[in-house]
């Protein structure tokens, strides 16, 4: 999951553009007044902690493809595409074997399949067969293959609904067809977008799956089921307590940008200064700039992991901490404070010392399928959100639908309809299902949006004060805090429950 | 819900030509050797208790109209249309009322309001508003006005889907603008295919409505669920057990009819005697004329109530029984045996006196949709059937799915898709679910595919041995039966344990 067009890999240009006029990109000047709070750094460990760097781990699985209706819902398009999914069975026993299904979220499904040590940690214990099902749409599971992203009218087939009957009638082919899976019990597990379609898929197949574990899945993240703020005074949190006055050198930082910028002199100081790749040359390309720094912060809260990982981008431990080593003064002069703001940006984008330039088209992987986010976005996963420079650390941004709505209309030629994943879904009013685990780290900007209570007996959310973005789902590391070893305690005991429970069924 | 293409109102002849080669349709020649039971009378009332006649009273409601996408599932079709409900408040109350909700079916929704006496006999003890919303493709809810029937394109957004998804819309949409009804318990109500809607919807948006009222919901008439020659054993039982030797009249029926109709003089005596509106040319009208008889007794099993009544046709109370007063002799020549026949469906056709001639291409009531389920039969509605002529009272017909998916192909330009049902509402494996009552009559064909014992402590079975279709939802009757007045007893005491539950939540 990525921030409202906020990150992802490279953007055609037309996109920046029309990005930006979207609200909540377009960060409008603002000076904050806030000062520095005192002992905001207590509660994080100071010392960033470093692990053997985390570079995911290629595993050994097999990729097969299965062939998936286009449309689920219709009968005029009757195609087929081969969605691919692979599938570990090293540890899976057909005489009381279960199976791990991974629902494939907006990317490549071998990355998500490589950061995902959790299910490979577990398999063993619930002899257990890995299954990573990749998401329409995206890596190579390609509907109308390279045409697929041509027009509305080839990307139509792209929501959550024709997903999770991609994994249902999946799921029922493998049950057929693997010798002993036809009464293994099923659990659904997923990150982000994944979780919620783990969730979303319990909810709606409870016939398929007998749980579902959803890590960090902003279910909520609709509508006006959570404040539009939440999210980003969340990050704005992470950096406040990662490093004395980081969080007010960044508020500050957008006003140094907007006076710096405004003198043609100023725009080559600062195209320089942050090593672009392109030079600044108008106002557009300063808010190009200003929005691939906020994506910069809110992907840091997102992999603000206790070591060195390589999930959005390679990273130190706590990169955050890292970050804010260079942002103590926010009451420098411009130069001085944005010099200090490119360290802190270099952080993310140059940690391996790789990068010749910075380029502002680029924040994150490129595993992650933006295109078709920016779709999904723009269509069903309407996530309101806003900034207001006094409870976040961001220009003041207010949530406009209208302009959203005609910005997607440029974009695609859809209309984003926002009350329709609650209506579908059922928005706070879940109390009826059952054997879901909502997991959410606190420092995770994305827990605003989850549950992150105890809804029934069977409705779980468990916490991780010290997780960011589903460190739950990452493999164990000696660097893990004690509040994740729990946590994938407890969440091994609640599926080792709905397996038992499932078995005397049969 | 109609038999597999076996019922409905007036028929286009291409699609009469295109049914008869249809499985199940173009009933092959068989010769029967059972014998007549002795004390096949004795499981029912032998006089036909004549209560009040039945036709259904207009009832109090207003007429609304709801814009409703006409694709909930994707984006580029962005269009609504004008979905019809019907909505009756006298017995509403704002501080402590509750939602009836009926699931409209394949059919006028007003014809509906009017047959659903159930809950006008309801309202008041539950303080309840009812509200009846039609389906789409059906009534006036056309979602391309006159041209939605013209090709496969515009009947694209004809399923059980899209149906639900209009219920959970308009519901949501009662909630936000009917004062009071924010909090107010919904409860889904349907029969036949809207009993399947009322089930599903409970199991697809529980957050909506707080439970289901499913009567005579054939919801395992699928695929492997059950076995495709129950449907029609259970129409033969019926008429086994309404008089002696009556079943066996009609299986040696289709024999003769075959004699008779092999030469030119045959066909014009056959014509004759059936005073049939069009004469019989050619061996295809006299498998219409056995397609159409086969109807006639499908839809006297369903219809078979105890009083008089005007569901399908207006008939006498006990019809089975007073049609088999002409059946008693399967022995007879050919063409008395056939006059009997003739005289037992004009029973069907004929009750009041009114038709000069009978039509082969006309069976019941034209408030039903028949080009929308005929649709819906070959995209997601695939009901197996079959008959052997040895547990049932029909020519043998296998089920052919191939055959059927190429007729449906000719007609429509779609494939049925006959495991989707099963995948996407769970099949058997149904016990996650809460909070649904499946009630079933045993006298109805439908019952074989519907759910007759009770699954779990929440999904209730309620079986009403002398009950025909939905006996239940009809309005109370000086004549119903003991066990439909335990039926419904039963029904509303659930029904006011799942309001009373849901109270408790707000």
């Amino acid at each position: 999951m990525r921030g409202r067009y906020k990150a992802g890999g490279a953007r055609p240009a037309l996109l920046i553009v029309a990005m930006l006029k979207l609200p909540g990109l377009l960060l409008l000047l603002s000076v904050s007044s806030v000062c520095c709070p005192p002992g905001a750094l207590s509660a994080l460990p100071l010392a960033s902690r470093r692990g053997p760097q985390q570079r995911p781990q290629p595993r050994p699985y097999q990729t097969r493809y299965f062939p998936q209706k286009i449309d689920h819902f219709g009968f005029v398009q009757d195609l087929t595409f081969q969605q691919r999914y692979l599938v570990a069975d090293q540890h899976w026993r057909k005489d009381n074997g279960s199976i791990l299904f991974y629902t494939g979220n907006e990317g490549d499904i071998t990355w998500f399949c490589n950061n995902t040590g959790f299910m490979w940690d577990t398999a063993e214990e619930l002899n257990a067969m890995l299954v990573f099902a990749e998401h329409r749409y995206y890596g190579e599971s390609l509907p109308f293959g390279n045409k697929s992203y041509t027009d509305s009218k080839h990307l139509n087939y792209l929501t959550s609904e024709q997903a999770l009957a991609d994994f249902a009638i999946l799921i029922q082919h493998l049950k057929e067809t693997i010798p002993g899976a036809q009464n293994a019990p099923v659990i659904a597990i997923g990150g982000s977008y994944g979780g919620m379609l783990a969730a979303w898929f319990r909810m709606k197949y409870p016939h398929v799956v007998v749980g579902a574990l959803a890590a960090s899945a902003p279910i909520w993240q609709f509508e006006d089921l959570v404040p539009c703020g939440t999210f980003y005074s969340i990050v704005t949190n992470d950096f406040k307590k990662s490093g004395q006055c980081c969080s007010e050198s960044i508020l500050n930082s957008w006003e140094a940008i907007n006076r710096v910028s405004s003198t043609d002199d100023g725009l080559k100081w600062l195209s320089s200064a942050f090593h672009l790749c392109s030079p600044l040359k108008t106002k557009q390309d300063v808010a190009v700039l200003k929005a691939w720094l906020s994506e910069t912060w809110v992907n840091l809260a997102m992999v603000n992991y206790p070591y060195k990982a390589d999930f959005l981008q390679p990273l130190p431990a706590w990169p955050i901490q890292v970050v804010c080593k260079f942002l103590k003064n926010p009451k420098q002069p411009d130069k001085l404070l944005l010099q200090n703001v490119f360290q802190a940006a270099n952080v993310y984008y140059n940690y391996s010392g790789a990068a010749s330039c910075l380029n502002t088209s680029q924040s994150a992987t490129g595993n992650l399928g933006l295109m078709g986010w920016y779709y999904q976005a723009c269509t069903e996963m309407v996530m309101p959100m806003c900034t207001d420079g006094v409870n976040d650390m961001f220009e003041p941004s207010k949530w406009n639908f209208h302009e959203f709505s005609e910005e997607c209309f440029k974009l695609w030629k859809v209309r984003p309809r926002p009350s329709w994943i609650p209506s579908v879904y059922g928005g706070k009013n879940i109390s009826s299902h059952s054997n879901i685990i909502f997991s959410n780290g606190g420092l995770d900007p994305w827990s605003g949006g989850g549950v992150t209570q105890n809804i029934t007996d069977s409705l779980i959310a468990i916490v991780i004060p010290e997780g960011a973005h589903h460190l739950d789902l990452r493999a164990s590391n000696p660097d893990d805090p004690k509040s994740v070893l729990q946590a994938r305690a407890l969440e091994v005991q609640y599926m080792k429950q709905w397996i038992e429970k499932s078995r005397h069924k049969y």
